[in-house]
């Protein structure tokens, strides 16, 4: 399978306009693009090819308004470590689409999985959890390739979404994550555009 | 921005023909080509657009062999957890391309960064090493794009590493990169080609 330079150029375009995305749009996914985005989910790399990220489709009203007031108490706690200026800044921002989002996912990690046999992660168990981040860049990818948008909530307690949905020893919650269409577009972030945080790199120093 | 079907997927193509490379040709990878990754992987997720990673590009034989003598001490205790036929199916496995790729980065991630003022990562700090995974992941299918191939190395330890490339306190080993012209190409991971760890996926079970 050899590449050529129109295609670089599509996958740069893919990664350009990726977002997080907060606003969504409520119509609902398709079955059938849903399938595919977990289909894409699955070609990503992994530890020992382990494949430890485990997903579930969170519909139940119940379990959405848990992971709300979970995420509503995270971010009362974010908030109140800032003061000033920066607090106002905080509180304005709107983090999560889980008020509209019509696809719900939230993703556990499998950390002691027999898969792979251990290969690749003695010195470095934590490649398994890289290996869920990884599989969520596929999906995030996939999915923006389709003009949807997906937002990773991180403002959780990861002790409460292990309890919430009752998973086995060993599973680490990784995020919970929003899907839908998004209700705008930008090829900027959204953290750079409103003046949280401005975009920046570093140049790779060669040794 | 809108994308269509024939963008998802050649999409789709770039992550089925994704390999973790090991087998390298040793020519050289263009500096535009290699400025066209670094930028590529810029575009990368990150909590609170902190853009946690800080890469190096290793090019001194010296700093290469310190690295390769970190894998072969690693990967002999690795050998050593096994026995009978899994230790003599591991023995026979080839891990690294650290031998013959012509490009080889190493990736740390900062984790008491100011950037992105703590946002999203208060209840879960680990999600700086997520925007890392990410960042590697970005950077793997922008390299498979240009028909270069990208091996993550892990057998690695962590704190060898730091020391080694003297960093600063608070940034931790992410993962060692071996890039270069594959020898040969595959749509199929090489550890279910060679049956130590079959091809496997988990349905979203909903909730």
């Amino acid at each position: 399978m050899k590449f050529n330079q129109q295609e670089a150029e599509i996958l740069e375009c893919i990664l350009r306009w990726r977002r997080d995305v907060r606003y969504f749009r409520t119509d609902a996914i398709d079955e059938s693009v849903i399938d595919e985005l977990q289909a894409a989910m699955d070609l990503a790399p992994s530890v020992g090819n382990a494949h430890p990220w485990r997903v579930f489709r969170v519909d139940s009203p119940e379990m959405r308004a848990a992971v709300r007031a979970n995420f509503n108490r995270c971010n009362a706690a974010a908030a109140a470590d800032y003061s000033g200026q920066r607090q106002a800044d905080y509180l304005r921002l709107k983090l999560a689409g889980l008020d509209a989002a019509p696809l719900q996912l939230t993703v556990f990690t499998v950390t002691d999985t027999q898969k792979g046999h251990g290969l690749g992660r003695r010195s470095m168990a934590e490649t398994l959890h890289d290996s869920t981040a990884m599989a969520i860049h596929g999906l995030w990818l996939a999915a923006r390739v389709r003009n949807l948008g997906l937002g990773m909530v991180s403002i959780l307690d990861p002790d409460a979404m292990e309890r919430l949905f009752d998973v086995p020893e060993g599973w680490q919650f990784s995020a919970y994550l929003c899907l839908g269409y998004p209700e705008f577009e930008d090829d900027t972030p959204l953290l750079h555009r409103v003046g949280w945080q401005e975009n920046h790199a570093y140049p790779w120093e060669r040794l």
